[in-house]
């Protein structure tokens, strides 16, 4: 049933971004290899994989090819499209399955699903039309926040909504794509947790980080989060929970939000490693990275122990100038060659 | 004076096996490129390298083509022939110096130049003739060991001599190389220094381990070493006068024998990191990769502060077979195909 790939498989990655990289890199260290492909002939992963493939994710004779030519497939972010995966699964066994990739795109479906295995998440209400969207004000009020259900990223296609005039900015703005709204939901903080569920349906749970942004940017990761144990038991088990629910492979990141009333709902899960895990290459023995190759080739997980405190600062644009040649923390570089403002181009982990 | 190589150069690395394997995952975390050159087609390096060259160290051709497309230039083991470093270095920096590569190369140098600068080392003598070899027993005395000046690593190319009838044995295996003979020095323990200096002379050291050996390969190395805080600093700054005195650019492995009379004396010098240095990957923020990679392209030290008790522990042939789905500890394979007996296949670290 969960069969082990031996020493010296290959790890298919899609996307070649500084996720696949850090994977790759973890290949290395499991005695495996990685192909990678990405449209992207200048993708930071290239440099650290066996193989890479240049090709567009539609373009279906390199994409079998490429699945001929791996063990076993997972991607490195949620946007790759469904008609890729859907194509690729007749040649080669995928990991996260289509069905945790299919939820995460999708806001509305994501929410639906977290409601109905009993987690709570903001209020929310579907937006396709104008009629809905004025429906959605009533319902939900002011403040809100205006969504495009797909393809959302470090803040990008959302709008806060607090009265009627931004409202009808933010409709005019969007209405292109299908939407959904969302309460705006006063939190106290934001906590992450980083699950992973192998092949044998084991599960374990890196320590809840406390996220901090800037900009609709993640900025950092702090372990351990300033919460009880108690709200961090129910962190780790909600996550658990999720996993479990999806049979789910591989690493998921589940962003939750402390109300003020100290209870936590979930934001939003992807089925990938994630940034506010970044954390654990410098905290524990295993990092995501590690545990994610482990899950998705038949590996037991490793011990996901947290052994230090640590804080994980992103290094964006050319923060990356000034950071370089820092004496301090342990520096992980993603390569980029283009220093544009906002871009993710490596992170810190300070040993607290 | 010290000059930054900025993101994205290219580190030129001779020899492709496992340490430069693990100094180009190094390269990777700050941003930088390697470029492998190696004979071996199958090189456990070449698959995380930017870019490789497959060629020998005689091969002027391809060592001027290589050498003008990297920044700087190291090596991984000390074997490499002190032509290949003199032909180089018309064409590129290189770290560490060869003066350091010569000395460590012939342990009659070794040794005379530990003592002239006061350390302390196993009494030797030179043996190049049958001659010299009686005189070496008289005045050494058994048991002693006998050694081949160059090119041992491993416990190759040494003989244990306890009395007349092995001393001939051992000098008819021996013979036709140069040889020292060595006074065998009943030791407590072996502890290790790993000791980085970079360009502009900063020096910070490891903390000592301990290091088990069987059948003449290191088997394991634990931290903190269990002797006495005196004798760690004492090892520490034994370590960083050896570093000091040759002008040292790079990572450095000091091999230390600990005597019954709790005095240290020096066993040998390695111009590279070390295996008895991989404990660092778990157990600081700034591993002896890193380090070495920092040192050599003028960046600062990082803080080599030991975060964790860690033991390694070596995976020799197919001990690997074992080990590669292990849930405890972090594993560090190194990708080689064939599986020989006795041979590092990779390691792991635990965390105590």
């Amino acid at each position: 049933m969960t069969k082990l790939l031996p020493l010296n498989s290959t790890i298919g990655i899609l996307g070649g971004g500084q996720l696949a990289r850090m994977l790759s890199l973890a290949c290395v260290k499991l005695g495996l290899s990685s192909h990678i492909l990405d449209p992207n002939p200048s993708s930071p992963a290239f440099e650290v994989a066996k193989k890479f493939s240049i090709a567009s994710f539609q373009d279906k004779k390199a994409l079998e090819k490429f699945a001929r030519e791996i063990d076993v497939l997972t991607y490195e972010f949620e946007n790759i499209p469904l008609d890729t995966i859907n194509y690729l699964k007749q040649f080669c066994k995928i990991f996260p399955d289509i069905n945790a990739l299919e939820i995460s795109q999708d806001r509305l479906l994501e929410k639906k699903f977290l409601n109905d295995i009993g987690l709570k998440t903001a209020p929310y209400h579907k937006v396709d039309s104008l009629p809905e969207f004025t429906a959605s004000i009533d319902k939900i009020g002011f403040p809100a926040i205006l969504k495009t259900r797909k393809f959302g990223y470090d803040g990008k296609g959302q709008a806060l909504i607090e009265n009627k005039k931004s409202a009808l900015q933010a409709f005019d703005l969007l209405k292109k794509t299908p939407l959904v709204m969302e309460k705006f939901i006063p939190f106290e903080k934001e906590i992450s947790v980083i699950v992973t569920r192998n092949l044998s349906g084991e599960v374990v749970c890196f320590d809840p980080g406390e996220n901090q942004h800037k900009n609709g940017i993640l900025h950092s990761t702090t372990v351990p989060a300033n919460i009880s144990l108690d709200l961090q038991m129910d962190a780790v088990l909600l996550a658990a929970k999720i996993a479990n629910s999806l049979d789910y492979t591989g690493v998921m990141g589940v962003e939750l939000f402390l109300k003020k009333d100290k209870t936590l709902i979930v934001n939003e899960i992807a089925p990938r490693v994630h940034n506010s895990g970044h954390w654990t290459q410098n905290g524990c023995s295993i990092d995501q990275f590690d545990q994610h190759i482990r899950a998705i080739s038949g590996r037991k997980l490793g011990d996901g122990k947290r052994h230090l405190d640590i804080r994980m600062v992103n290094l964006l644009g050319n923060d990356i100038l000034k950071y370089s040649n820092s004496a301090n923390g342990a520096l992980h570089i993603y390569g980029k060659k283009e220093m544009r403002s906002g871009r993710k181009m490596g992170h810190i982990n300070y040993i607290l």
